[in-house]
């Protein structure tokens, strides 16, 4: 399935069980490996959770509300894009936690196109904002598409100085709903000429453990990201630890220390982040991935193969036993499970999925997982 | 003699062999450990320069110049100082261009403290004195004296704020020399509750040519250097880059890729510079270096011992020819000089100081040779 387009029915489905209860993109993906088909997962569901332990029926997304978004979708001009396929952002698919969907709006050529982040402080100077409107112009120029966060401050600046030449804007809610409301227009032109992305339905409203999801794919689908103004504990600190862990390149412009709209990217340059004062300095450290990535097929990556399938069979009832015993609310390894468990690794992958399915499981980066219940 | 006292007649001759022409710290060493005493190397110039090839008679500085220097010392309160006496600073001893005698005023015991060199521009914003206030007091305060060249600007923030604590100025032209005038309360408060060092003679004015070897004593006593402010192609940047050539740390205080005070910086950094924004930084940094240097015995270098006298002999006419022959304008390394010349090792030295003493040749660093004439 990967590298090819859905049908209409299969996005449905794909939307279906992207939404269903307990379902997230890792989860989703083994679904997917285990079941051939989306519409054969939702089947699967129930009984999966109540193996896994869950004492009421999972919720499923019903068709006709995912029928709705998709029409929803289609009334504004936007749609939903699976992992894998053509207008799917290649550097996302590759991440973990790429969403099974995202909905995108504007001109998807641009998703084939390298891509830098620029992010930054709402509050920013306004130094800060002609930094970003520089770096956005001056990257743009170089063949880059910039992506933001549509946030106000750092982000605005560098979309601004981008919509010329290709701008990506991810946003916190639906691609419909206008927010920040100083940005309205500038998320109606990127709308236009440049692209929206969210990973909600339209029609969303962003809220605030939005924000932290949306950060993951603005890293994401970039080859890196540079941090312009930020204070220490800020959102642009959060997205750049993404990009670090997606092993991306990160880029801070550096600040006096008597400013507190530096203190954060100072930080970062501090942590291993490259300094950059100019965009020949993020050309110069990202020309050799670009190349790369030009000379690459489109990305066929999303899902598991026909192979995976094999990794996924019904355990029983003492395997589930001993899962939970090894499991704790801090989290470990899927290996060291494996491994502690002494069961095999399908077992356990089975296992794993059933009590995810009953919200008792919580998956951590790097294949980490904790006891929710 | 390393690491004992000069006595009053030695000191006197050590004086007129550094002040006697085409005589440089490296020179000076060589001939120490070629004839013992600096009496008999101011005995051996004439015939060396003669054998090299100088066409007049060499120039000696006079016994009664150096004696009036060294009243005149006396009588400004102040002594010189030979390498590998105890009140030499020590790091300074260990590099190649350790003056053969240094000026001192004020109080000595600071040379056997760990020292942090903090410079910058001298049309420094006022947000870069007062980092410079900053960094100096608080590394003042956790013990490390504060080594700067009494310039305008960054280096006499630095200094005024460790004046309490501890700090050297190092100063370009003759210690009783006020300069610049701005300074000149400061540099008499230096000379009294701080040292005040210079590989001049008292008296003498300062040139635009003293103020790159002032910065390589600065950077030469240091543990490490921190450059807040600085232009490209500054003073501050070569006493950053004499700092890296003797191994020792470089820090940097960002500042906003707008600030043109801060590209120097910036580009430090960019460089492999560590990043500073607080004393912390340094502290953590140079922790280990200092506890490293309380645990040495005071540095007992300087001066090559005996075996290094049996490295200088006579050299014949043909000899002198084929090594000129090999040197150009351009800095040949002194191995590959012997290595070229198939002439042992003892037979290179004793030509090539007989070269130098001729002036037709020039040192560069790291043992380095090119042809002056």
């Amino acid at each position: 399935m990967a590298g090819e387009r859905l049908d209409e029915r299969q996005r449905r489905d794909w939307l279906r069980l992207m939404k269903s209860e307990h379902v997230g993109p890792v989860t989703f993906r083994q679904l997917i490996a285990r079941y051939g088909e989306a519409s054969e997962a939702l089947k699967a569901l129930p009984a999966l959770a109540q193996r896994g332990g869950l004492k009421r029926s999972i919720r499923l997304y019903p068709a006709e509300a995912a029928e709705r978004d998709l029409e929803r979708a289609d009334d504004i001009g936007a749609r939903f894009v699976g992992v894998g396929e053509p207008d799917y952002p290649p550097l996302l698919a590759r991440t973990d936690s790429a969403p099974a969907l995202i909905c995108i709006k504007g001109r998807p050529e641009l998703v084939q196109t390298p891509m830098i982040a620029i992010v930054g402080a709402r509050s920013a100077s306004a130094a800060g904002r002609r930094l970003a409107r520089d770096f956005g112009s001056r990257l743009g120029r170089a063949g880059l598409t910039v992506v933001s966060g549509l946030a106000r401050g750092i982000d605005a600046a560098a979309h601004e100085a981008a919509l010329a030449t290709g701008t990506v804007a991810v946003v916190a809610g639906g691609i419909d709903v206008l927010y920040p409301p100083e940005n309205e227009e500038l998320q109606r032109a990127i709308g236009e000429r440049g692209l929206l992305v969210s990973e909600m339905t339209p029609g969303t409203m962003p809220r605030a453990e939005h924000f932290p999801r949306r950060n993951r794919l603005i890293a994401g689908m970039s080859l890196g990201t540079l941090v312009v103004e930020a204070a220490l504990r800020s959102g642009s600190l959060i997205t750049a630890r993404l990009a670090l862990e997606q092993n991306r390149e990160v880029f801070a412009v550096p600040g006096s220390p008597l400013d507190p709209r530096a203190e954060g990217t100072n930080r970062l340059i501090k942590l291993g982040a490259s300094l950059a004062t100019s965009a020949d300095d993020i050309i110069d450290a990202l020309s050799g991935l670009i190349e790369r990535a030009e000379h690459e097929a489109p990305a066929s990556e999303g899902l598991a193969d026909e192979d995976g399938a094999a990794e996924f069979n019904a355990a029983g009832e003492d395997h589930r036993d001993r899962i939970w015993a090894l499991l704790g609310p801090a989290p470990v390894e899927l290996d060291d499970l494996i491994r502690e468990s002494g069961l095999p690794t399908h077992v356990v992958n089975a296992v794993v999925l059933e009590l995810e399915m009953a919200g008792r499981l919580e998956r951590h980066p790097g294949q980490r997982l904790a006891r929710l219940a």
